[in-house]
């Protein structure tokens, strides 16, 4: 059997959000309480503090600068920048602490567009004792009226683990004795293979990280500004850049910045020079052995974003990439680096890119994934993943459920907030190995995915197939690397679901009612749904039958045609005023309204 | 040692706190979120509900009626009354039962005075499926301008255990076998010893339960209309209330509308005549053997007040006591009945008695407690108790925590919410027992009861040293008896210790600004808190040295002598426009402005 779930980061069991809510209700918290998220210039922003049962402070202060530099402040008197008095608004009994939450609320005011607002919070005692907010975590906001770009909504994303996509004309996929090995994937085999991409509908690339590393997958960068060399050349990145471009597809670039690999040049004259100026790119707490890691991975040191010289080289990268004509960035562990480095960050590369599309990678539940509203375009959507494996993979939730979710879920974010949705990716088992083969069931929920507003990503090789040989959780080990294996090609491809999945697409490239209409239920029992969505002029809805058997659902109005089904024998038929979609056992269709 | 604290009824440990939390989140809930929570006459009333992830619900009402019938409906049609669609207005993230809560929100038109606004909502789905809130629970609430009476401000309350005041002239304790046997307490030994309680200052009398009952404590009454014959008979109480008004004291009962005895009248018909109309007084799982209890004790059925006819006798009984001559109610378990009942019993006991006080015995945190806010005139604050038993008693809170706690508790509550306020009573160890003995640190905690504004309550015999022999918790089991020793007299009594409580009375009776003045944290440091109150004209300041060391606390302004110390050596010097009270070890004080 499969293992039945993806793991929900820090927050995996139930343990662990027990004590992430009492966190939250602890100490001195912050924690992104901030409105609005994405102030537009001369917005003033209200900051919200919550003070738990036993901190005994009955004061605050927000200490904030608007020219670059730190805010510091003590007992509301500002050493550089500007100190506000936070106002006592709100006293709540908080049960797991067993206590009073006392609450205040400060408004700053508005700023000229382009202004990066640093700012921390402290709460103070009667008697001078100051106690900083989120463990003394600095924060930002970025003012300015820079909208998600357009194509962000129209994208369909096509994901591309380059080491295991194509290893380019003339040459062989490696066979590596593990799959923690390099198979060969290259960029030119990516260029020379971008008509799969296009004839399938894509129209975005996303490539998992190119820059130089020891391993196979690239999330941990010895360089920021080269190429990995088994994978290509500045002069291939410009190749495939170029002919992306001239088929109308873009490119985004998976980019890591809360760590690098322990062989970046900087990273080994830090451990091997006390006196080299790198020391302070990261964080020892016990020089040069202990340093804070990505979750304890010795090869991956945290970069200390707090530190000017390092966290300009990172912002310095980000702009050489999208200078050279990348479109975008999908950035990896985003919950990683502070708000006040993603404020910079927001502020560089829209500036050097206006129309660049940026979304993090949040494993966390949608609280979280918000607050990064006004700093990111919006966050990959892993919690619809979980809703669409619970409804159509586990079947643990019935539809009523999965109907009530989408509802809420799509009223949670704010509409330019873009969550890319995705069946699977590379960190997780592959949907098709999940439901052990079923392709019915991964029509069906491909059907659902592609009809819902989040910007669709296919993780290379779903759209043919390709599954997996073993779990990716094995004995307490997680084992992801068995959800990458070598792209199918020719003959080896499923040729009925890459036909389901080619108009899959063209119907949601075709329908701007798919990618952007608002969403109603029309109809909803245990084992069906129907969703309309419409734009001025134009609708569709949506019609999935989970069921053994077959079953007519009606939808209210008059339905024109089926323009898609997940099989054959769906049927439509008017009646008095309302339209019946019969759908057979496991089907789903596409109507036009 | 004694077991260092009372526990918090059924939300006594961690477990069972986060089950409440998530209960709150989990299902289709209401719990009392009602805006305001006291409506005056015309005044429109706002009323939330909270459906949780696994509650597929986008559909709520409200049914509701105003004619005392309860309401009824369906689908959003009221059968009986009106039903009102609830709006749905917030979207939030449950991290705890992992998914979205929705909120929804109507509010109900204003009603003239006297009104009883009986409701309940209720959630559906899509196809039809429909939950009522909270299990079906009905709710109500009161419509009235009738403001707490202001007696209750200026109350200080002393509470008899009948049983173990005075077994009255003439008759001597009785000696049982264990102290949950009669010692032999009567009306009339309360009648005769008035003058302590009029000497001692006090101003108002709550008698435990005085009802029929085969119990000691007398909380499961046999009928409640008579007296138990062992304390004495109704001529004694008409004594009792004549003697007592005479001399400017009120009288309140114990009244406990959950339960009652299972030899209760009503309760024996109905378990032994299926046919009798007392069995729909009772809720029987399983006829006759399985019924709904209080806490699973048998011999204390609850009380179905659902049921027009019982709930109309224990209406008739508030009544009957209050035309009587009683001047209000502590009334016992009463987060056992739900609002509804409440509703009516205000209605009741305000149009018999208008200047009634009601208050509850609500062990449940500030929340809870809260919401009975525009039903009873307060409740009991066991809050406070644990604050002043974690600063004075245990020193697990150190003095800044207890201002900051102070400081969020009043702001917490509604002005008008009055919370007796007391160090012990028959439920819990005696103060006394707990610091063992230690009259230094019972002192201290009685100087802070008495200058906050809470009307504070005296368990008999804390005021002359009656104490305890064993824990009222052992091997697991509860004894609270142990804290009901008959009461001291003569000889027996501590005499210093009784000559500072009528000081520490007569002072807040004198003092307006302590009973009824804002509060303002003057002075807090590690060891050390001092606080002013005032009203027009008079101010009033307290300060507590808890330090083994004598500490000199500065009070800001000019302040002219201290009224009250706990004992000798605490003085006052004037200096540069600033007062400095000196206090030895241990000590506090009242200072006049």
């Amino acid at each position: 059997m499969p293992s039945d779930d993806f793991v929900f980061g820090t927050l995996g069991t139930e343990e662990l959000r027990i004590r992430h809510v009492r966190a939250l209700h602890a100490g001195v918290t912050h924690r992104f309480a901030r409105r609005p998220r994405d102030p537009l210039p001369g917005q003033p922003v209200t900051l919200e503090l919550a003070v738990g049962p036993a901190q005994p402070c009955e004061w605050a202060w927000v200490y904030w600068s608007v020219d670059g530099q730190d805010p510091q402040g003590r007992g509301g008197i500002a050493r550089h920048g500007n100190a506000t008095s936070m106002e006592p608004v709100e006293v709540q009994w908080d049960m797991l602490e067993w206590g009073y939450l006392r609450r205040f609320r400060a408004t700053l005011p508005g700023q000229p567009a382009g202004t990066v607002v640093r700012y921390y919070l402290a709460a103070g005692t009667e008697d001078g004792i100051e106690i900083p907010a989120d463990h003394g975590a600095f924060d930002a906001y970025y003012v300015a009226d820079d909208p998600t770009p357009q194509w962000a909504y129209d994208a369909v994303v096509y994901q591309i683990f380059v080491d295991r996509f194509h290893p380019g004309a003339g040459r062989h996929w490696l066979k590596p004795a593990t799959l923690a090995g390099f198979c060969g994937g290259t960029l030119r085999g990516v260029t020379e293979n971008l008509e799969h991409i296009a004839s399938l509908g894509a129209n975005t690339i996303w490539l998992t990280p190119i820059f130089p590393s020891p391993s196979h997958h690239g999330y941990d960068a010895t360089d920021y500004f080269e190429i990995e060399p088994r994978l290509g050349d500045k002069q291939d990145m410009r190749q495939l850049l170029d002919a992306a471009h001239a088929r109308g597809l873009r490119v985004l670039l998976d980019f890591v910045v809360n760590h690098c690999s322990d062989h970046h040049t900087t990273f080994q004259q830090a451990i091997h020079d006390p006196a080299s100026p790198y020391v302070d790119w990261y964080r020892f707490n016990q020089y040069p052995d202990e340093y804070e890691t990505f979750f304890g991975v010795k090869d991956h040191p945290q970069i200390n974003l707090r530190h000017v010289p390092a966290r300009q080289h990172l912002l310095d990268a980000a702009a050489y990439w999208l200078k050279l004509g990348v479109d975008g960035y999908r950035l990896d562990y985003a919950i990683g680096p502070t708000h006040d480095f993603w404020a910079d960050f927001r502020r560089v590369t829209r500036s050097v890119k206006p129309d660049c599309w940026t979304f993090g990678e949040v494993v966390e539940p949608s609280d979280s994934q918000v607050s990064f509203h006004g700093l990111l375009d919006g966050c990959l959507d892993f919690i619809l993943l979980e809703g669409i494996r619970q409804t159509f993979a586990f079947q643990r939730w019935d539809c009523r459920r999965f109907a009530s979710f989408l509802e809420r879920h799509e009223s949670y974010f704010p509409p330019d907030f873009t969550r890319p949705s995705f069946l699977d990716n590379h960190d997780m088992n592959r949907f098709l190995w999940v439901v052990q083969g079923d392709k019915t069931l991964l029509k069906l929920a491909a059907l659902c995915q592609f009809s819902l507003a989040g910007p669709p990503v296919i993780y290379y090789g779903t759209e043919v197939g390709l599954s997996q040989e073993r779990d990716t959780r094995q004995d307490g080990r997680g084992l992801p690397e068995e959800s990458r294996l070598p792209m199918l090609w020719g003959d080896a491809q499923n040729a009925e679901l890459l036909a389901f999945y080619r108009d899959l697409v063209a119907l949601r490239n075709r329908k701007a009612s798919l990618r952007r209409g608002a969403c109603q239920t029309l109809f909803v029992d245990e084992s069906a749904i129907a969703y309309a969505r419409q734009v001025p002029g134009e609708r569709t809805a949506t019609a999935i039958n989970l069921a053994e058997t077959p079953r007519p659902i009606s939808l209210p109005g008059e339905w024109h045609a089926i323009r898609l089904a997940t099989q054959s024998g769906c049927t439509l038929q008017q009646q008095a005023g309302s339209t019946w979609v019969a759908l057979p056992a496991r089907t789903g269709a596409i109507v036009e309204g």
